[in-house]
């Protein structure tokens, strides 16, 4: 089988990745074409010697299409992704529209990959650091049974797309070149600064990004009574995002054992030696399709407590390659197809 | 009562500090002198209209001090401060080589400036995260009672003093002059970059200043039960550390009633109205002698728990503050001598 394929939203930091991935990694695709908004239509994009003409993504074209890639406004996803199902469009989608909807799988494939037999058309993509947290989380789990956790996100700029990252970039020239340093996309400066402040905050004091990592979480393991007390903090980092974890297990842990469980695990590495200054970092892991697991340790607030640090690329596991990776599932069961 | 004060340390981040907030908070001084290395002696330091020629820290000065406010080495500090003590001179230490002494005081004067009173003429000023991590914990354990808790903490490269910051602000400029950036104060590039990794690191797998989060904590609150774990992280910023806590607490906590007590409590501001905006930042917070804390939330992974968010100027509260209120405090309960 091979399909036409459609990535809406193509402009954005994850479209672009999207793009690269697909044809990297040899999706089998009739047809891949390129959706953005009508402001972007006629622009082109090249890959090699390859090149496409951005279409204006209306609703009529889910119809000629098998596979859409959908990384725009949760508005968007909210409005069209039914439309597209209704055209036999089959719909990953990366915005938060409809992952807690309990007809559609959220789904990291390492992890939860069989929850893709029932989907009804639509399949969201998770949350980016809910996605890599439970990388690193997941196989501890699945050695130890988690209860419950503590996470401290240190979040990168590209989680704000595009113009995070001119953000950042800006600020950071106008401050070597000693101008003013001017905030447009975030309510404060990053350059030079931290804020605990990622996605709108809801009445009990949380972000509505802390709370993707506590029901996201539940949903993708499977697990109902995991209890997530998260702060989600932007730092002035490009790409890639680092968590900090402190997790309490049912069954007493083993460090021998927590460490051949992340080897063991497909999409992570271990990268634990202090001794030597290795542990995972946001540039060592920019641009890379594995996230990486470090600074393991026993917990000393939890008993049968695992601390760990856990980074990956907000773009790639965060977003396009969890995407892609989703797809590549689908197709190898044969469920690039919406059930009648 | 009027003493002769000499700073040790004088050319560091911290020293400069010392200085300006001696004059600044006009401590009862006859003489400030400035000491520091061989290599910076005959250099001169200027605040407002007055100088001072840095002197070369040897042995026999202390004999012509009746107050040390020492910030170099741990190892110059062992050395040292029993030599100071013998001369007469009392010293307040900034640096780790006194702090878990049984035999010497560890003090931020919030909290336990009680502990004075026992001083034998040294008196250890606390790791700067622990400082800044108590100064929001210890209002919120008056009311409720910690019992354990999870850190993650944001440290700026004050921390590592002047050669941090210039760290920093080199590689940015390199960066922005697309010039090769270059580390030499730290294992790793730090601009757009944080690792998991402050102070050496222990068999255990924690760093050094991990184990100050819990060691100091316990001394300073008097609190030897109280489990802390914590996981340090050097971040691009200047010179505020922010931390991420959540707190589990002995009695069911309120967030009203934990509110007051931030506000009620002196050094510290409450910052805390997400629908504006408002949270403490490192930006806001550097060059603040006050602390703020912020993002008061109930926890949702501790039964009486309360997640919180505190920031404080790492050379001011984190160390030269917190040493001239040490000194302060002293004076006011004339404990500026060594006791026979």
């Amino acid at each position: 089988m091979a399909y036409r394929v459609g990535i809406f939203g193509a402009t954005g930091a994850v479209g672009q990745e999207l793009l690269r991935l697909l044809i990297e990694r040899n999706f089998p695709a009739t047809s891949i074409r390129l959706f953005a908004s009508a402001r972007s239509a006629g622009k082109t994009v090249a890959i090699g010697d390859k090149t496409w003409t951005i279409e204006e993504a209306t609703e009529d074209r889910f119809g000629e299409l098998d596979l859409a890639l959908v990384s725009v406004s949760g508005g968007f996803s909210t409005e069209m992704a039914p439309k597209a199902v209704a055209q036999g469009c089959v719909v990953i989608d990366n915005s938060s529209a409809w992952r807690m909807d309990p007809n559609v799988p959220l789904v990291v494939p390492e992890i939860n990959a069989s929850a893709l037999v029932e989907h009804q058309g639509i399949i969201a993509n998770p949350n980016c650091s809910t996605a890599i947290t439970l990388m690193g989380l997941y196989p501890l789990h699945q050695a130890f049974g988690v209860k419950r956790m503590t996470v401290a996100t240190y979040q990168a700029v590209s989680g704000s797309g595009v113009k995070g990252m001119e953000e950042l970039e800006s600020q950071v020239r106008a401050w070597a070149a000693d101008e003013p340093i001017i905030a447009k996309t975030y309510p404060h400066q990053i350059a030079f600064n931290v804020f605990p402040h990622v996605d709108v905050f809801y009445e009990d004091g949380y972000t509505k990004e802390e709370h993707k990592l506590l029901n996201e979480s539940r949903k993708i393991m499977g697990h109902g009574s995991l209890a997530v007390s998260t702060t989600c903090v932007r730092i002035p980092v490009m790409r890639a995002h680092s968590v900090a974890v402190n997790a309490e297990f049912e069954r007493p842990v083993d460090l021998g054992i927590a460490r051949e469980a992340i080897k063991a695990f497909p999409g992570v590495q271990l990268v634990d030696n202090p001794s030597a200054n290795g542990y995972p970092m946001p540039l060592s892991c920019a641009g890379k399709n594995d996230c990486e697991v470090g600074r393991l340790r026993k917990d000393m607030a939890f008993e049968n407590g695992i601390a760990f640090w856990v980074v990956g690329d907000q773009i790639l596991k965060g977003a396009a390659l969890n995407a892609v990776q989703i797809a590549e599932a689908l197709h190898e069961a044969d469920l690039v197809r919406v059930p009648v």
